[in-house]
């Protein structure tokens, strides 16, 4: 069955981006270097139509397992401004991506598959659409960290993967805030070391 | 060489502690569940003088492993304080203990091999003392976590172990602040993934 997940990188202090962050400053100050492990692989360059990365290795895989995974995206109004500046005209997504913003704006097609709806509709809405899209393939809710704390709260989401990072950010945005408390059970299912970070795979448990 | 190190269970969410912590509740609202893997292993309850345990797995060996390496410990005023009620007769650490404190108290000596100094020096003219005390063993910076901080700001701490629980506190004590930036840098040395926790070995890179 189709799964609900989010997967964000993270440094050891809990940030999953640094501050200031924006169109011209993706991710933040520092926050790209969360990322580091990731841009060095082929799995990830590929989506961002570049030559190159590394092919052999764990690190690889995991990206082009996610990917694969991926039916339909969930992302949030910042996240996106961010990110179009930023992202090859060829989208990186290659599947739906509903963006939930108060703006209204008619789909943006892009090629390689993207297309962004955008919407303002609940939260639960959006998934059922965005499940309808994903078909077999699961549902991601991509960020920012303000729009997966909203599904996680909810208890929409089934499973989440930090990719913790060895540094330290000092400042920035974190992920988990005081809505998540001792009611929220998760279970560790995969642990999968690398050079510069774990990956960490958990299973949220409805109860 | 002897190395000075910490070793701290943590939530997801990043705390080492729960709110409200003292003597009547050791580790805060919630904090106990931190180290839920810790409490079930024979060679924990061994130094508390108690019966039963675990002893088949690497949550045991892990624990075994930190207390056959401390030569000494170094921790908080409030540390002490909480553990004081709560630690066996028969204290826990049967080595020597440095408590960082204004109060003046003669050294306190424990059956065990346990003796608490309490002192008013500076971090680094403790650290040297404990370093004497511990020989070849290595010395812990115990906590809190100010204390821990304290040492790790100043670059003082070689190594660190998080034992990283699944689970979240939503508010507490957190270890990590804004002190430690992009100038700290570790790197991942060894994971070891278990049940209820993953425990992530660090190496405090020195630049």
């Amino acid at each position: 069955m189709s799964k609900v997940f989010f997967d964000v990188g993270m440094s050891l202090d809990g940030f999953i981006a640094g501050l200031n962050g924006g169109p011209k400053n993706p991710l933040g100050d520092g926050g790209l270097k969360i990322h580091d492990w990731m841009f060095k692989q082929k799995a990830f360059l590929q989506h961002l139509q570049l030559d190159g990365g590394e092919t052999d290795n764990q690190d690889n895989d995991i990206i082009e397992n996610i990917f694969n995974r991926i039916g339909a995206n969930i992302m949030g109004k910042r996240m996106f401004e961010e990110g179009e500046t930023n992202w090859p005209e060829n989208s990186p997504f290659h599947c739906p991506v509903f963006v939930l913003t108060k703006e209204k704006r008619e789909p943006w097609v892009k090629p390689g598959g993207t297309t962004f709806y955008f919407t303002n509709e609940d939260i639960h809405s959006v998934l059922q659409k965005a499940k309808k899209e994903a078909g077999n393939k699961d549902v991601r809710i991509s960020g920012g960290a303000d729009v997966i704390r909203q599904y996680f709260k909810a208890r929409l989401v089934d499973e989440f993967t930090l990719h913790l990072a060895s540094l330290f950010l000092g400042k920035g945005t974190t992920l988990f805030d005081e809505s998540l408390n001792d009611k929220t059970n998760v279970k560790l299912e995969k642990v999968i070391p690398s050079n510069d970070v774990v990956h960490l795979f958990y299973k949220v448990l409805k109860n």
